[in-house]
């Protein structure tokens, strides 16, 4: 978070907002198809009693969990939540009621539930007298561990994130096909990091064929982290049965086809809603075509090749004109590397 | 300049550095092969009473011009330079007898001059019995409006800095070969303010036959700059007589040759000390092969072709391990494109 303490130190409901963000952030990847949400429980004078966040289904929703370790200290207090309570009895009973048993005086929450059979969660609320507000952090929410979930609710598709590393000049790996590494240290750790929270990591049969990859996610150590997200192969060449992608490490998926949204509709049907896409050329090359690219990261390395396959394929762009425009989200240093985020320009990609 | 005028506010020295830093960055381009320096003269009380910035040769030097606006007032005053005052009697006078003879008390200067005739000026100064003192802002300057100037002296080459805009994806055009615009205005209008600023401007025959460039610095009416930097063509392929480049606005030098070292002996014969080289990918690869480009501008602007011709060309690396290493030195975003700024990591490049 960039909201440093000291704004927050006189305002009891923002500092537990940016409390439950960064709690919904740390759930990312294991909370699918639920949304990663954070919730926290403020006793009568404002003190935090309660922390949570949205467990693997089908275990509770975040205020559940803040609300189980408040306990008696909830009543009269306010629950502060990135997402509006659910009003609407799934796998779970709905939290608007576990609220209201619990007996707080107010709730916060960040953005608005857009799912039509949960939404009504603040009418419920305030029908029972409850002091209901809404919109703090709802930019930072809706762009950290709430945009994938957003997404999915808007679109009905997963949100996908392409990410490549590349050199100064675009190049994706040598002309002999090398391409270890290109990126440093820092943005490898990166990419592991963002792995880890995410629910599946999609490449291209091309890509398993050249490299090989496992498509893990490992500590610092070299060990396997304890959560792995699904690993996903796409195409219609045919991949060795001894490919390391396909070890026992975790659960691995393969779509014989080049549709993006064959893709999507099968990941949708796992539950799936956040994705990485790492490539290759070709691959990315379809899902852009397609505008089924959410999002690009970049890592542009300090180095130049001048030969050597490029990060994007053929993506149905004949002349400059019918370029697919982006617009630039954010750029920062990732150890020597330069890493930029870019979304695309409205009508474009998924919304 | 980065340095707020608050920080300077109480010290009148480094307030007039920060001024003449300023003043040699106005004349970047206009001077060579001197290099472009600013002068401040402070009154005994520390108030400024003269500034200058090296004229076109064969003018007076910076130091002279602030000395004439000074007049008597320099007597028992301060001379702030942003290079040290040379000792040597070339086209003009040394300009430690100008300062002697102006009766000033102190020198500071940024940043040492490497040339051999010139250097021993502080010394000159101090056996006269001039408080001299060095080192005020000398990173500023030695990496600002020196930087080229000086690598010309460590090496005896123009400094080369190669620029080009390129998608995310690192093409410069498009399947078909369009290109306008790939980078965006403020982008564009920053390439023509960094032109007026070099002493010639490069490209291949390749650019020339495909895009028919001016390559001259035009105003934001369209209209020429009064002052334009020499053109350049390089390469073994003819040009047709009716180019562009070849028009009356202002010179035009062509060299029949694909080597670096004889373009930049050929510009270092007439003078020239800092070279915007502008593509296109072979004449690009031919200067990154040779370690002759000393600094990369890169536009990258926020959008995806998937297909066209990547920015840089054969540079003479096979494998991964043989890639050009660089550092980036600056990432700002230049309206909606990111600016990346890199120099030769130390083994590689012109130093």
């Amino acid at each position: 978070m960039n909201t440093s303490a000291a704004s927050s130190a006189g305002d009891p409901v923002r500092a537990a907002m940016e409390t439950a963000l960064a709690l919904g952030d740390d759930v990312r990847g294991a909370t699918s198809p639920n949304p990663p949400v954070g919730a926290v429980i403020l006793d009568a004078d404002g003190r935090v009693v309660g922390t949570g966040a949205t467990q693997p289904p089908p275990g509770p929703h975040a205020e559940v969990m803040a609300l189980r370790e408040a306990g008696e200290r909830a009543v009269g207090g306010t629950a502060v939540v990135t997402l509006e309570p659910c009003s609407h009895h799934g796998r779970t009973p709905p939290c608007t009621r576990a609220l209201l048993d619990a007996g707080v005086a107010a709730v916060y929450f960040a953005v608005p539930d857009p799912h039509p059979a949960a939404s009504g969660g603040a009418e419920v609320l305030r029908a029972a007298g409850v002091e209901v507000g809404s919109g703090l952090l709802a930019e930072q929410v809706a762009g950290g561990p709430l945009r994938a979930w957003l997404h999915r609710e808007r679109t009905g598709r997963p949100h996908v994130t392409w990410k490549y590393a590349a050199s100064l000049d675009g190049r994706v790996a040598a002309a002999d096909g090398t391409s270890r590494w290109i990126s440093g240290p820092v943005s490898r750790a990166e990419v592991h990091a963002m792995r880890e929270r995410m629910d599946a990591v999609v490449v291209g049969t091309g890509t398993v064929l050249a490299d090989d990859p496992w498509l893990t996610v490992r500590r610092d150590d070299g060990g396997l982290a304890p959560r792995q997200p699904l690993r996903v192969v796409v195409g219609t060449r045919g991949i060795p049965g001894g490919a390391r992608v396909l070890d026992s490490a975790t659960e691995t998926v393969v779509f014989a086809t080049r549709d993006p949204d064959e893709v999507l509709a099968g990941l949708a049907e796992r539950g799936i809603v956040d994705v990485l896409l790492e490539g290759g050329p070709t691959l990315a090359g379809a899902f852009v075509r397609a505008n089924r690219v959410d999002r690009v990261v970049a890592y542009v390395a300090p180095s130049l090749l001048g030969a050597g396959p490029a990060a994007l394929g053929e993506a149905g762009v004949s002349t400059i004109t019918e370029a697919h425009r982006w617009r630039v989200e954010g750029v920062t240093m990732s150890g020597e590397d330069v890493r930029i985020s870019a979304v695309p320009v409205t009508g474009e990609g998924g919304d």
